[in-house]
């Protein structure tokens, strides 16, 4: 899968809390089905072993539908299963030592809160951006919020894509209408809907139009 | 620093949460000053960038000394920071997996409760390894520990370098005399301390005798 052809348009996080299938590899895979074009494989509260064993079943289902997967935060997980990328959020490894460890051909991602992190992360070597919380929501109640202005002007100083998140759901993502994002990461707005296939449908649809 | 030329007589694992000092850089530095000939990292509950800063500045230290930085756990911390090795047990990363990711120079060391964990690390590409608990501890509570006669039978089935872990203190040490072992890992006996320096120069001395 070359990097530069990845398409962001729905980017689901993972978040076994929240998820309304038993198991994370059916909810990947239902979520997969229903339009999801990229993975983020989020484990926080488990061993390496744990982390290392889940990422290489759900490896299994993404390379099936051909779909990248982004593994948060562990360099070393995604690396000891080949996974695509790595996305860093700002307490995570510098970006640049991320794409030093990981080489040019991984996608490293990074989370952006605000302009000076936005412009930082793509001189580290960043090939996308995850810009928010763009919304309070439950899954993160700590973080803080990105404005619209803020995302205009990241958008305008940053050539990479731009995937926006936190508190992105079906009532939400008009707002970024003429944004010129690049997709819609979600959480809970998929993997917590009771029909996660149809969840992921209606948003890739709607963010397509 | 080459890898089989490591002195593990007295194998230090850090613990933030025992440690007698303000810093863990000052009771690491102590430690060396002591005799402390292996430095292990180990840092649970903090992000990854805090680790890495940390193992950064311990790795200044190290190299300072010339003794080598063992990280805990965490393969990506130790490649980016360049650590001597990484340490693993048999909750993290197969070793197999880790020696794949971080090549043939670093050292890659295994925890072993019984015989066929130990054989097996040696299989994975074990440079050497951690034998243990010995004794039960308030460290880790609920280690399962190793009889001497296990560990007299781990001894004969290897050929790497063995340090014995778990409740290894001045008092316990003698127990080791003539079990053909290569060292000594402490936490609380050298890291909680009063006198650090003191009580590693005392345990390495001890040791050598």
């Amino acid at each position: 899968m070359k990097k530069n052809e990845i398409d962001y348009t729905l980017y689901l996080c993972t978040d076994r809390e929240l998820m309304s299938t038993e198991t994370l590899e059916e909810a990947v895979e239902r979520a997969i089905k229903g339009g999801c074009t990229v993975i983020q494989l989020r484990e926080k509260n488990c061993t390496s072993q744990e982390f290392y064993e889940t990422a290489k079943r759900i490896h299994e289902i993404t390379k099936r539908f051909n779909v990248p997967l982004i593994i948060n935060d562990r360099v070393d997980i995604a690396l000891a299963v080949d996974a695509d990328g790595v996305h860093v959020g700002q307490s995570d490894l510098p970006a640049a030592v991320v794409r030093s460890i990981i080489g040019g051909d991984k996608i490293v991602g990074v989370s952006a809160t605000n302009l000076s992190e936005a412009k930082q992360a793509v001189l580290d070597g960043a090939d996308y951006l995850g810009v928010g919380a763009m919304y309070q929501t439950d899954t993160k109640t700590d973080a803080q919020t990105v404005t619209m202005e803020e995302l205009k002007g990241i958008r305008s100083a940053v050539d990479v894509p731009i995937v926006v998140i936190g508190g992105i759901n079906q009532k939400t993502l008009d707002n970024f209408k003429g944004m010129g994002i690049d997709g819609l990461a979600v959480v809970s707005a998929v993997i917590a809907a009771d029909n996660i296939e149809q969840a992921a449908q209606d948003m890739a649809a709607a963010f397509r139009e």
